[in-house]
């Protein structure tokens, strides 16, 4: 029995997220069921954290054990060449038979797009999001550093959670414009429920001047569920890598 | 009777380039039936130019003439309000009656867009084409001065081309490196079939030290059609906009 480990980019937009659910079309479906047509082996692939419908990832990470004998870096080329082309094996590499993609993870760093328009842009369709005025980037990055650090995030975090503790370090906020797009990348030990898209919503109030960074303490200090409303749509989500 | 000038974006991956073909989902199609269901008439819609399937529009211009009694500026949310996502109208603007969308046209500007990697990526599907080796982007920059000026683009010109004449003033060539991504960006008075995408194809081969600058000068002095065999895929290509 070997433990393989794997790193993975997809398109969001054609999937229920990551996990598998019955009768849903999910990420973890199309790679297990790339899996047994390679292998003939129903084996579990376990991810670094389940990606809801319609987020992206540039650096996915997760683990499956198989006795299939086959050359380690043959996984991917297999593997791909049963999946569909909006998901992509990028690595296959032998991995220690205790690495666990979810509980090894030491830190994973997202990132959340917006777009500023008054009016929907094709070309940005499903990609990134649309605010209807310029932000401020600069009051943004500024607001941003009220989340670094460890913090109990309960504020930013969508009732649903099934998590013990709400506590996470934010090891790093970065708020940049590129390419038309502004940039949020956020850098944690950990994730809460859709606490990425909570934060993103807090700075875009940040960037039209509604709130600043004593504000979003007082978010933080509440520990609340409902503290924070501002949930931004899922499409402007991409995980970008995971850190072992 | 009015004329009006729209300003576009598009994904074309789901069509079969702008034009109007029998049983062929069409941009122009798609434009044109969007009209029909906002004003009642069937009227042509002229592009500036007839983008391939799967080429993409980030400032697409067209015109078209109407008798219907609507506001100018509520033909952009009502033409959107018909098409699908993937098409945007970001602008619609009274033109003078004498304005062609094609024929007035004094410069277009296209981007071609590559990516680095030695397997396929998901993220950039249908968005930009893969190259397996790093390019040498000053090489590659160095070249594309043989490009600029007027010159007969006769070696750039895909066999199937009606053009009359194939003298085009090419007034700027930039390769820049940006996001991940080799930008390559053209702009010319005026463009032959497939011609971004076979200066494109060989600009690929001086990143890869096969082609310098006097090699290029060379292929376009031979104003042979079938002098280049480079086409790269039409998914690379971004109609950036257009200057009248």
């Amino acid at each position: 029995m070997r433990r393989i480990k794997l790193t993975l980019d997809y398109i969001g937009t054609a999937y229920s997220g990551w996990q598998r659910q019955p009768d849903r079309d999910t990420i973890q479906k199309r790679v297990e069921d790339a899996l047994f047509s390679l292998t003939g082996e129903r084996a579990a692939v376990v991810a670094s954290g389940r990606t809801d419908a319609g987020v992206h990832a540039l650096g996915q990470v997760a683990h499956f054990d198989t006795n299939a004998d086959i050359p380690v870096k043959n996984f991917m080329t297999g593997l791909n060449h049963f999946l569909p082309p909006d998901i992509r094996i990028l690595k296959a590499e032998k991995a220690a038979s205790d690495f666990h993609a979810r509980f090894s993870a030491h830190e994973k760093t997202y990132c959340y797009c917006i777009y500023e328009s008054k009016f929907d842009r094709a070309i940005f369709l499903n990609r990134a999001v649309r605010v209807s005025e310029r932000l401020d980037v600069k009051a943004m990055r500024s607001a941003s550093f009220a989340f670094k650090g460890e913090h109990d995030f309960t504020s930013f975090m969508s009732t649903g959670s099934d998590t013990v503790s709400a506590v996470r370090n934010v090891k790093d906020v970065r708020v940049v414009r590129h390419s038309g797009l502004v940039k949020i990348f956020v850098t944690a030990n950990g994730f809460l429920y859709n606490m990425v898209r909570l934060m993103a919503g807090v700075l875009v109030r940040a960037g039209q001047g509604k709130i600043d960074g004593e504000g979003v303490e007082k978010l933080i200090a509440l520990k609340n569920k409902h503290a924070v409303r501002e949930v931004m749509p899922a499409e402007g989500l991409y995980l970008v890598s995971v850190k072992y």
